[in-house]
């Protein structure tokens, strides 16, 4: 057997087929399945493209009412995690909410006796599957309010994710334009190829495991602050700005003192973050300062790193319009990251059956760079 | 940027330069860095070696006592986990301990802050490791007792890291033999190259995720029924193999119908295991009728397989010879595995602390084998 020395974050190496879509970071596309994720974004259901990504194809309006149904029964929380819930609420930093999350989540896997995925069919996995992205969000909701001393609210699926989402932060009931805005944002972040937290659910079902234990691994590598997907960050940028004419100046102390701008630039993407662009659009639809704002600070930005970083190419990425968007639909931005992880729990998912379908554990090398082995043991 | 297609799995892909050890297949040989280690499970402690893989190098006299004294500071569980254990003790089968384990170290994380190991020095990372490996035993044990309805046993940390095992989970002071079997158990568990649960905490870890992530990751990949490291189910099959005149019926019966024979084979071991060869000697050592048998229908079933698969070289595993010996020493049978978890917590840790020096994300690519994309978007 050769041995292949792969680049370092196996960059540009294929470790599967896939069928659940592609990002094309040259060209400033990415796809679900064979539809362009901006598209569907724009124009179906949140819930159709789950039904897409988890049972391969769009829904006919039958299976669509019929998905939403079964979603809907899921979204509840069992009883017995009233005991659970409000210890792990109150637990920890205001920032820590994927790390509570992902405590309840490794709870209801044993509560609800996920079994491994390995020798289970395919319809079970997806069951354990849909069960975590009805319940997600509530588990999420539920720990935001009980921290702030509140009850949590029962979901409300009529309404829609992205309705049903806002309801149960808010208690009030949302816009018609707010609860649009947030299901294109919620749509459009469903999935974005082999990211590092995708890539963690893949390699824990690998081995067999539970859906649970997949994507808790998930959870914890979306917590990572290499891993992006925290509009809070960008958005706390933009407040630290604060007028398009102070853009370039903070833009140079950052890159002075050698730090990252958040919101920009993207590991794939070497043009628009076709996210980016989406939203750009629906905040500006939305309308107000914050928007005007947003826009003529990218622009100042974009230009300062151009002449900073020449041919990096570093673009507004999606944290930074997806920050505004859910500032302008009233939610609150140490809920940010968990609206992202509502949608992408889906992706995890439709990656998780697709790796349960191939088992093949994976199991790379490494390389051994230490003293020369065996050394004779020093005796005690 | 040239595409890289990867074997499945991974395999033969070197994905990373390690100095924590390697194993050496072909010959049967495995190192936690630069020292064998079976000399190191037979000749020193389990925390000497834990300070190896930590530290990086084996403690003089008077770095072992006062390792051995951080260690034993961090081994209690704090008040916090009084409401929360309980709770998740009585919560799922018998068999998800290790998902019970999972949900508190995930808890732990969010209770005592670990920050993300991206922007930490090393010496907090490895505070948190340590953290987890004093903690990890304490925690499966009072999961173990409270789930039986008993309450948890202090840790006795004087008797060293199997010794207090072995008290936490019988209340009993154990023999000296049976502790120095469990400690070069444990310590010749401590590490095994990149396995996926290894795998799974570098990658987590390389998002920049705190520790308690990447050690959620690992405990749920290990898992996985593909993962190994499951001693029970071994010395199951040997209970119902019953007599040695029985075992190439019971191995020709498991190979006719498509099943795996657990304690056999090794997915990089091409002759015996010495994990396998070390615990053998002790089980030996030991005495009794339970490692008569296991000698003998280690024989047999070797044989057996020869006979049916040739050429594939299915030698014992480490499984195989690990649930004899903690059967003999005493240990229930639902506790081998997290008897393997906290060991191997070490084995993490270490892979955690040199992953987090090297930060470069994991973020593979896949190939797309769907539809051709983009496709039109059929209307609603």
């Amino acid at each position: 057997m050769d041995t292949i020395i792969a680049p370092a974050g196996l960059k540009g190496v294929v470790v599967a087929d896939t069928a659940t879509g592609d990002v094309r970071g040259q060209q400033g596309f990415y796809h679900f399945r064979q539809y362009s994720a901006v598209e569907l974004a724009r124009q179906r259901s949140f819930e159709d493209v789950c039904h897409l990504m988890l049972e391969g194809h769009l829904p006919t309006p039958q299976e669509s009412a019929a998905f939403r149904e079964r979603l809907s029964g899921l979204s509840w929380l069992p009883p017995e995690l009233d005991e659970l819930l409000p210890a792990v609420a109150r637990t920890g930093a205001g920032r820590a909410s994927l790390a509570r999350l992902r405590t309840v989540v490794s709870h209801l896997g044993a509560l609800e006796q996920f079994p491994p995925t390995w020798g289970s069919d395919a319809e079970r996995v997806r069951a354990d599957v849909l069960r975590l992205v009805a319940a997600v969000p509530t588990i999420q909701a539920a720990l935001f309010r009980l921290r702030r001393g509140e009850e949590p609210l029962a979901p409300r699926p009529e309404l829609g994710a992205a309705g049903s989402w806002l309801w149960m932060l808010t208690g009030r009931l949302p816009a018609p334009e707010h609860r649009a805005a947030i299901t294109a944002y919620l749509t459009s972040t469903i999935d974005h190829g082999f990211s590092a937290s995708t890539f963690a659910a893949r390699v824990v079902t690998s081995a067999g495991s539970d859906v649970a234990s997949a994507v808790c691994a998930a959870i914890g590598t979306f917590a990572g602050p290499l891993h992006g997907g925290a509009p809070d960050r960008a958005l706390d940028a933009l407040d630290e700005i604060g007028a398009p004419g102070r853009a370039r100046g903070w833009v140079r102390g950052r890159v002075a003192a050698g730090e990252r701008i958040m919101g920009f630039g993207h590991a794939v993407y070497r043009t628009t973050d076709p996210r980016a662009a989406l939203l750009r659009g629906i905040a500006l639809e939305l309308g107000g300062p914050l928007a005007d704002l947003a826009v003529r600070v990218e622009e100042e930005v974009v230009a300062a790193l151009a002449e900073l970083k020449p041919g990096r190419e570093l673009h507004t990425n999606v944290e930074y319009y997806a920050g505004v968007v859910m500032e302008q639909c009233g939610i609150p931005r140490e809920m940010f990251t968990p609206t992202f992880a509502t949608a992408r729990v889906v992706g995890w998912g439709a990656h998780i059956l697709e790796q349960t379908a191939s088992p093949r554990i994976f199991r790379p090398s490494a390389r051994y760079s230490g003293p020369e082995a065996p050394a004779p043991l020093p005796q005690d």
